[in-house]
């Protein structure tokens, strides 16, 4: 059983944060809530999504997995303004979710959760540095970065935070002390990414007012930041590349 | 003798109002100012388009009729602004129709009305049930069914007006009661529509305060409503898809 | 030696005044400001930028050279708000210009001058006939020829500026008297020019509130503005049309 309320932009942000790495993925229901656990079809990222029942302006539901079409549902949300209210309910026995607005309703059909594939065990990691910095200036970084090359190095170096990509003949460097910073715990952390992943991450990310980041040396990064104006969590895992090529 | 001036915005909705259906139409010049009818080259759509001498802020012109290139006065108009006036000036001898706006001036040649094919007498249809609805409302829809099939059914039902699309999973249905429309007269009523037309029209009429739709059983639709302030008309009419295939 | 701080429109303005004809230029340096000259591949068109020690917030540079790679310039400055100050501070020794803005600093690689073609000498013209008109203007003339034609004929009739473009069926005429220009210098002139390089000059003057355009009969035009505030001048030659094809 699932019936809820929630605004557009919430759900759009909600489904944005995980249909950038995977275009299907499992809603675990439960009575606090919505959870998602994804990772995209190379093993490289995984995202983690919850959004608490606070984030939905009326929310019952029972325990339960809903396979979810992400593309399908992106498509229906562009239907949606901003300040509409998204109404969501499932019928069990049709194995579809309808989704209403203003009026109008579609029926979705839901995918079986088992032919979704389930995320990995992610070890536990211990990473040194921590950096707490504007979501906007994360993503100005990495367009930068891409002018250039198609990996970007992230790292902590004395009270430096720095993000650097070198091409074959030009370099891209951005350097911010603890005071440009929201926050800074330094740690000796430096490690090289994909852009193609961070581009998505940071698109998203892009929009958050911080967005916390934990680094290593060769570790995967961590980033995490508030969505559905703080009744949702979303979190990055991004494994670094392996040095070789 | 032709000799007009017009309010760039109300030419505009005009002329697109027809070219969403074809390239080439014939424009019927009277004393009390210009109509045309058109039907689109399969045969499924036709509209007919009335803009009454009021519309313009000059008017002069004796019975007459110019075949006219939709596309190059589309191209044309893109070049006015909103709120440039339009002088509209005809070359009889040289068949050339001489459009001017601040200062600019493009000749564009006519074409002979008579190579234009004409439009096919419609049938005279009593249609049982009559909407009213905001044309936004209208286009709204026909977007939301173009995500799941290429076809959409409209009907009344009771006091409800639907529009109704299904695709080989999804589905999508808008139901509205007297009081979300502007008015209902009811009747049994219910046909499909090709989205393909239904969003050329939806296009143009999705910027009508209001827009009266006549439905039937299986019946061709009518859709008409102002533009140019309201000297100026534009309806279509819409067969239903033949039932097989 | 070279190091300078200028904000981020005026830089942008400058390049793209450049770019729009080749893709790699060599700047002049000296101790009042750039100057850049260069011809199009084909030798059609020139253009010469002057950007004066006045149009930077801070300026220092010793006589000298750069070579740089426009394209990549301007992906750099797309980086950029309008609102920032651009650092530019070139290294001598690893021949690289880093750009500097918001805690983002881009290294570049600079090419080697003398592998940018130099621009040929240019004779001393003696075109009998100016006019100044607004950047708006002429743009919107050049857009309107494009619908016609790929060449357009620019020249002066008496107290009448003309811009004419005449294709198989169709004719573009913009024609504007003394008051309608800024100012009008009679002078028997009639010139036909590409669109391809008069669209791209018109994209880039467009901006200016007065543009000064020279013409004679059959002789290449002259086109000039101010930018940057009328801290720096760009200009461009452009060959007329060769009689003949």
């Amino acid at each position: 059983m699932f019936k809820a309320v929630i605004g557009a932009e919430k759900l759009k942000d909600a489904i944005e944060s995980i249909s950038t790495l995977v275009d299907e993925a499992r809603f675990k229901l439960t009575t606090d809530g919505i959870t998602v656990r994804a990772v995209d079809p190379a093993n490289v990222a995984m995202v983690s999504l919850d959004l608490a029942k606070d984030a939905f302006d009326s929310y019952e539901a029972t325990e339960g997995e809903l396979g979810i079409d992400l593309t399908k549902l992106n498509s229906i949300m562009e239907m949606a303004d901003k300040s509409d209210n998204i109404e969501l309910d499932l019928d069990e026995t049709a194995h579809k979710l309808i989704v209403r607005m203003r009026g109008l309703s579609y029926t979705m059909s839901l995918l079986d959760p088992s032919s979704i594939r389930k995320e990995p065990k992610i070890p536990a990691l211990d990473l040194p540095a921590h950096i707490v910095i504007r979501g906007e200036d994360l993503r100005r970084a990495v367009k930068a970065a891409e002018k250039v090359s198609d990996y970007m190095s992230m790292g902590v170096k004395g009270n430096i935070f720095f993000m650097e990509a070198e091409g074959d003949t030009d370099k891209v460097r951005l350097e911010m002390t603890k005071d440009q910073l929201i926050d800074l715990q330094a740690g000796e952390a430096k490690s090289l990414f994909s852009l193609d992943y961070l581009t998505d991450i940071a698109k998203i990310a892009g929009k958050a007012e911080e967005v916390t980041i934990d680094l290593g040396k060769d570790y995967p990064l961590k980033a995490r930041f508030k969505i559905a104006q703080g009744h949702g969590e979303v979190s990055y895992m991004l494994a670094p590349r392996v040095e070789s090529e």
